[in-house]
Formats: C-alpha cells, structure tokens, sequence
C-alpha cells in the first residue's frame, strides 16, 4: 500500500459539499453530509468516507436518493416518534431523527426515534457522539445491504447492521462504541480485493458457506460470517446483534431488512421484494440525569475508565484501551497532519471534480 | 456424560421454594426465584438452573443475599426509575425492577429501570418474555463477577455480562435473544472441569493472556475471552459489548463494576475495592404500539421469522433458526419429560434436601 495523500480538512468538506450541491442537495444539507463523511475517515473508518462520495453522487443523480426531501414524523408521541425520512440522504435524515431523540431524552429521561424510507448513513458512531455535551447516552443502529449469513446459513440475509453507543465522561474523554455486528465489515473485504491480499480465517464464507480466506468466494455470492464465525467462537450470538438490530431498524419501524435491504453498490443477489421502505434506523437517548446526579456518574465512569486503561496488556502490546480511545487517537492526527486519502480515492475525486466542475482539492 | 435424571417441572419448583423458605425467603419471593432456576433449566441453559440453589442457599444462609429485602425506588421520573435492590435475592429484585419498566414502558411507550445493590439474577431471558403479552419490546442486562478480560488485556476485569432482548410477534413464537457477550459462558468452562474434557481454541486465555483449551488455566487466574476471541474475529467488538453492559449496569446505577463485581462461588482474584454496591441490572421496554399498529407489526415480524427460518442451511445442517428458537424446543420437551439433571446435580440436591430438612424430590 503506498502512502496515503492528505487533504486540509476543512477544504475536503468544503469540496464535498460542493459535489453534493451539484446534484441541488440544499447548501446546510451538503455541509452536514460532508461533515459526516470526513469525520469517518478523520476516524480512521475510511470505508465509511469520502470513498463513498460517488456512490451518493450518482444515487443522487440517478434519482436513487432525492437531493430535497422532506423527512417527517409519521407517529408522534413523547417519547418515541417515528419519521419518514422521504428517501433523502441518509446523513440529513439521521441527523434530524438523533436530534430529536436528544431533544426528547433531555426532557423526558428517555426517549427513541425509528426511521424508515432513509438511506445509508455513514458512520453510526457521528450521531451519538452529539449527545455527549447534553450528558446523555445515545445509541444509533441503522440496517444495511444484506452480505452476513445467518448462524450455520449460506445466503447473504442480513447487513453488517452497526451499532453505536456513546457514554458521557466527566474529566476523562467519552466512551464511545461504533461497530458493525458481522465479524468484520463490508469495507476489510473491499480492502482486501482492492490490495490482492487473502483475508484471515472465520471471516467470511463461500457460497455453501464453508470458510474461505479469499475474498473473491464473497464476490461469487459468498458472505460474510456474522461476529463469533462459527459455533465454537459462538457465531450465533453474533447472528442474535444483527438480526436484533434488523428487526429495530426494518420490522418495527417500517423500512426493508434483511436480505430485501437495498444494496449500496452492488446488485442484490436475493431476490429483492417489497416488505417495507428504504433503510431503517433506530436512535435512543438515556438522560444520565435521569439516572443520578451528573457529577457522581462522571466521577463513577472517569474511574472505570483509569482502571480499565490501567490493567497490563498482554506482553509487547500497547497500553489497553477503551471503546473511542483509536478513533480519537486517529482524529487527533488526521486532523493536524490532513485527512489521508489511499491514491485510488484521491484520483477518484480528482475524476468527480472533473465531472461535476467543482474545483478540486490540494492535496497538502 | 451419564443420561440425566428428569424430576417432574411443578416438583423441583416446589423443592427449591422449599429449600428457599428455610432460609426465611417469603414464600411468594421463594417461588419466584424457583421459577427462574427452573425455567433456565427447561431452556436447556443448566448452568444457570438448580445446579446453582446451593450457591444461593448458603449465601442466604451466611447472610451475603438478605432473605427479606425491600427493594425501593431511589430515584424516580416517568420514563426512568432507580431501584436500590437492598441486596435481595436478584430473582426477586429483577422481577419488581422489570415489572416497573414495563408497566412505565405501556404507559409511557418507553422507559428504563436501573438496579443497583442486587444479586446474580438468573437467566436474563427470564424477564423479558413476560413482556410479550403486553406487546412489549423488553431489554434485561446485569453486570456479573469478573471473568473477562479486555481485548489484548491479561486480567479478569469484565463479567460475562449477558443481554437478552424479545421481541412480540404474530401468529410466530416471539424472538427472544438471550447471550452472554464473552465468547462463552462460565457454564461451558465449568462443564470442562467437571467433565474433564478441553476446550475449543478461541474461548479461554491463560493468565498471561495467551490462548489456551485446558480449562485449568482459567481457574489459574486465566480469562475467558471476549465475543470474537482475537483480533481477526474482532474480540474488540466483544470487548466494547461487555464494557456496554458494564458502564449502563455499574456506574450507571451505582452498583460495583468491572473487577469490583463480587464473585459468585469463588473469590475474587482481583483487589476488592467499593465502587458501588452489590450486582447492578438494567431494563429497557419499547411498546410496539408506540412505534406502529401492533398488527402491522405483526405481519413484518412473522413474514421476517419466515423469511429467516426458510433459508438454506449449510449442507448437513438442520434448519436455519431464530433466536429463541433453541430454548423454546428445549423447554417443550422438558416439561414433557421433566427437567433434565446432572447426576452431580440430583445428588446435591439430595444432600441439600437432607441438610435442610426438606423433603426430598422423585426422579421421574
């Protein structure tokens, strides 16, 4: 892998904000898609960044995802509401449906949001970290393209299906848990295709559904293996979280789940039927004051945190960590050297600038 | 491994509510508790069953678990209530504190119960099927003793902390999770010692953290490993799971946490400090028919069991499931049969029956 081109942070939003106004997605709209797309790769997610600019682009342009819409609430009550994300962009859908399970978890202690009709949001980790400064626990799940098999299956039934859960801190940084709930996600794959390497065993499964280390048994309608891999890993726990979060984010909301989920990219390899509409999400807010006093609870959580940080490692690695600590340490960095584009990426939204007659950015 | 004995269900509940009730538990709690000892054993999770009355005998007896407790809201609003579990038996206490979530949950359409100062609960499935009738979505987590290490860590520093979610449906048995989030259970580590018989790799760690299959190195200070085992199965995933639970069960609540968590039958390895008080639960109720028209729900949720259920397994495999699913099959046959017990089991029962003056139960 050659070294990665850094982009000026504020300029890579600025630029995709751009390419996204090109397709008449509203100006606040586009800077809040940015933002939620540099952010992942700032994260060190760059599956979940600027590498899918294009795909949002020509879903926007193919009139898949519609640039201006009205996302509404459908079912109101104080403490869950349910909204019809009008088939807009994921990010501004999600942004909207968090917003209002904060607001209403701030209020009244607790509080969820279900979305249907909505696409892919990014990363889910972006919404909850908002709550933090309003001392309250958010958590995020959206579904996503059926590629995980479920527990001893073949076919590809469920998405990789995220969920993301941000504790508040007092004097210590937040704990902060974004992670898909297959044994890897969609873009270790993709990484491994784009770079000709295999992938580790228990990872993914070739289309009978015995384990395969290369990553084009998953392109022939292989899948990947949900967390756990096999029964002695306990895979079945890991097939439970994904079929937990499809049924929040598709059945009780009234979106599409398992293996009738839109695909991102590729086809849909199932066949695709109407059960419901666009990809669902599902966003809860816990008030910790609710809970105990605020200033208890931080100092409750900043000691769990010390102690967990502070327990040896196994020998030659690093210190422990806690759930947020590698993608703040990856954030720290990226945001003063530049985010990092693999060359691909960068030649790719060189290509879009061109297309879209945005200008281009520089790289640092 | 010799075939088990059956005891008649109503029988062995009434044995271990007797056996209760000579540690002064009130009967009506005496039955409760019997209940869910029983009920774990139907589900085929024996770990959890009457194999443990002993444990919950003597701590009652040397005054650990309170006979007579009086569990009482400390903190209360609407959607979120704090009970102090007055180190209660945890059946007890659980089934109050989740009682008060779902009556909150169907008034308010959402709505948590923190508990701290409470004790091992039993099987976490146990309180969130009583939910269903009331068309209620229930979440149950408790923190327990350390037994887990951190992804790339050496020490126990996290219980096995299970989660157990269940969801209503129609005219489908309901889906019901119900999974510790370390690799395995203690159960399964447990069954190896008494059994004499190794371990899968990926499961146990010894205490420098390297891998291990003799079950001896985890009773040497060693660990059981987070879900995902290593990091190509992403153990990080397991580790933030338990963490999760951890954080919304301990600092949270105000009970003990991580390491500090007290320890089951065995001391604890770790130093013992007070960060809290007692074993700390968390429970959740979502009503369905906040979010949607319960039978609409019921469609999507029946058309998605189907769905699940009538993919093709791997070649040699029986039928695809769904959560629940396994404890279901296993509670239907052994109210039929009898509840399954070990011999090692039916033989301290007996000697348990004799040591308090109960009256011993028949083998079927």
């Amino acid at each position: 892998m050659t070294e990665p081109i850094r982009i000026e942070s504020n300029s890579l939003r600025e630029f995709v904000a751009n390419v996204l106004q090109k397709s008449f997605v509203p100006e606040s709209d586009s800077l809040l898609a940015a933002d939620v797309l540099c952010t992942a790769d700032e994260w060190g997610i760059r599956s979940h960044g600027v590498s899918r600019l294009r795909s949002y682009y020509e879903m926007l342009q193919n009139g898949r995802i519609k640039a201006i819409a009205k996302p509404r609430i459908v079912r109101d009550n104080p403490t869950v509401a349910v909204i019809d994300g009008d088939n807009g962009l994921g990010m501004v859908v999600a942004a909207a449906a968090s917003k209002i399970a904060f607001d209403r978890g701030a209020s009244m202690g607790a509080a969820w949001v279900s979305v249907f009709n909505s696409n892919h949001f990014g990363i889910a980790g972006y919404y909850v970290v908002k709550g933090l400064e309003r001392q309250l626990i958010g958590i995020a799940m959206t579904n996503t393209p059926a590629v995980v098999s479920q527990f001893l299956g073949t076919e590809r039934m469920l998405g990789t299906n995220p969920i993301a859960v941000a504790f508040p801190a007092g004097k210590e940084p937040a704990v902060v848990i974004d992670m898909a709930t297959s044994a890897v996600s969609l873009g270790v794959v993709e990484n491994a295709l784009r770079e000709g390497t295999m992938l580790p065993p228990g990872v993914i499964a070739s289309a009978t559904g015995t384990w395969s280390t290369d990553p084009h048994d998953f392109v022939n309608n292989g899948s990947l293996l949900p967390l756990g891999s096999n029964s002695l890993g306990s895979a079945h726990k890991g097939y439970c979280l994904t079929a937990l979060i499809d049924i929040f984010c598709g059945p009780l909301s009234g979106a599409q789940w398992g293996p009738f989920v839109s695909a991102f990219r590729t086809p849909a390899t199932n066949s695709f039927r109407q059960v419901g509409k666009g990809i669902g999400h599902l966003f809860g807010a816990l008030s910790v004051g609710a809970f105990t006093e605020i200033d208890t609870y931080h100092e409750r959580i900043d000691d769990w945190i010390r102690t967990m940080r502070s327990s040896p490692p196994i020998v030659g690695n690093p210190p422990l960590v806690i759930p947020g600590d590698p993608e703040r340490n990856a954030a720290q960095l990226n945001r003063a050297l530049g985010i990092p584009l693999d060359q691909t990426v960068a030649l790719d939204l060189e290509r879009l600038a061109r297309e879209t007659g945005t200008r281009a950015v520089c790289p640092l």
